[in-house]
């Protein structure tokens, strides 16, 4: 057995989401090798930065040697500094997470949102290996993404969940209407589960219903696949991606339930050659990406490659 | 006066369109010095590309001398190559219009997609001047566009008028449904326009009835925009653009009939902060931006930056 060379820098990843904040330990080839799992506390900002702190000395407190960190967090930050203007479902709001954590642990810190840090796992590690253009798209109970455009993540914004897929359509979360988010995820499935199911249908219920082939729940969730398929098809026709990948808690439960509907509708709408060449995949690092991107951003910190 | 200095360099712009083809020479500050514009022939592949060489020829006649040729193309375009794939209602495909023109007439040669050229131009002298991100639509009888994000023209497909804003919506030429391009531009001016006046109605006829104030034009004219702001509101959700620019002969013929309602649901869609900030203007080019931006895309070839 060949020794792990000692030295080898690891670094901290900080996955903040609405419902848990998971801190890990990894390596430069995306293992996680010891993680940290905990609710998010519904509370303050001030009680929520201890949090994050306690997570990360947790971890610290292993004594094993860090060399960076990184944060994905649900946010949209400012171009440039990485300070947090305003984190939906969190009590974040106008923080520098960078400035503080580079403070107190003494060590390059990066940061980035959520989905942005998934979609580098993905791409780096997972389903989108090798593609000089991808899309991904996060399914959980709302929907997050990335882009990845002429072989370098694309640092914006990129809310895929919000673009606009039924004009006038169900009230988004966000105050729009018919926006993807509302169409093809979690929430939707509560919604048609509830509409089929009563009080006691959830998404959980509507998709065990579907694995098991009820055909009135296998088409409620080819209805959310083929809204998913109407945007993937419209970011198809705006950057001809190599490949469109699919992940997310709903979306690694609903699988080719949702993805083999969503295929069928991109082809629709994707101009040619974009609808031949169309590949719908689901991703490979599954509930991880977060975590694992977050890593990835730490070591573009530590490599100086970022702010 | 002070005199031109002589050696100043000048270029020639193509801009392939399915209608015309316009020619002209331009200088590098955008000056169009001479312009020539003629029918696209209906015809075979090579009796199109022997009208274009004829175009160009007639320009170069006037014994000016000219330093690169840039064109811009409503095609699909490979990466890399610059190769037409397949062109929308122009009889080119699968030809190489910069290796031709090179070899022809033995100066450097460019080509773009002629939204990306148009958006060029409105963002190096246009509406967009100054601005770090920028999406640009182009109201013709369909939908063009481009993206400049992050200070760099997106030299990908950019095929902004074939999003999806009404799921299952109306049939787009393209074969898709609901896509920008057949609820926002003269295709579905003309459709609202038969509605409210039979065979005679056209665009030219709704937008004249609502300049006039004639509230039925106005209100289906309205109708138009506010699927154009609904893609505006997605775009801002992807890409929190500086500036969202309209041009295009339909769009300067709207002018704030269509702009108005476009802001107010483009500010119902966009996130927080992008729908305070949200600034949709009009194009500042005209029908000159496809002619300016294949200009500009001949000094990129001139000056090495490019194919």
């Amino acid at each position: 057995m060949v020794a792990r060379a000692v030295e080898a820098p690891l670094v901290i990843g900080v996955d903040v989401g609405g419902t848990k904040i998971r801190v890990g330990l990894i390596d430069r080839e995306g293992n996680v090798l010891e993680a940290r799992e905990e609710s998010s506390p519904d509370a303050s900002q001030a009680e929520f930065l201890a949090a994050l702190d306690a997570s990360v000395e947790e971890l610290l407190s292993t004594g094993r040697r860090v060399a960076a960190i990184g944060f994905g967090v649900p946010s949209n930050l400012e171009r440039g500094t990485g300070r947090v203007l305003r984190a939906t479902n969190l009590p974040l709001a106008d923080v520098d997470l960078v400035a503080r954590a580079r403070e107190r642990f003494g060590v390059p810190v990066a940061i980035e949102n959520d989905g942005n840090a998934a979609t580098l796992a993905e791409w780096t590690l997972g389903a989108g290996r090798g593609s000089q253009t991808m899309v991904m798209l996060t399914l959980g109970t709302g929907v997050g993404g990335g882009l990845v455009l002429d072989g370098k993540l694309y640092r914006g914004w990129a809310e895929l969940g919000h673009v606009v897929v039924q004009e006038n359509g169900p009230v988004c979360g966000c105050g729009g209407r018919g926006h993807l988010e509302v169409l093809a995820a979690g929430t939707a499935a509560d919604r048609v589960a509830g509409e089929l199911y009563g009080e006691a249908g959830d998404s959980h219920l509507l998709l065990e219903r579907a694995h098991a082939g009820e055909q009135a729940a296998v088409e409620a969730v080819a209805r959310l696949g083929a809204s998913l398929g109407a945007a993937v098809g419209s970011f198809a026709n705006m950057f001809d991606p190599d490949v469109t990948v699919v992940g997310g808690g709903f979306g690694a439960a609903a699988g080719e339930l949702v993805l083999s509907p969503a295929r069928e509708a991109a082809r629709r709408e994707a101009m040619p050659p974009a609808d031949e060449k169309l590949r719908l995949v689901a991703a490979e690092l599954g509930a991880e990406a977060g975590l694992v991107g977050a890593g990835l951003v730490a070591f573009e910190a530590l490599d100086g490659r970022r702010r």
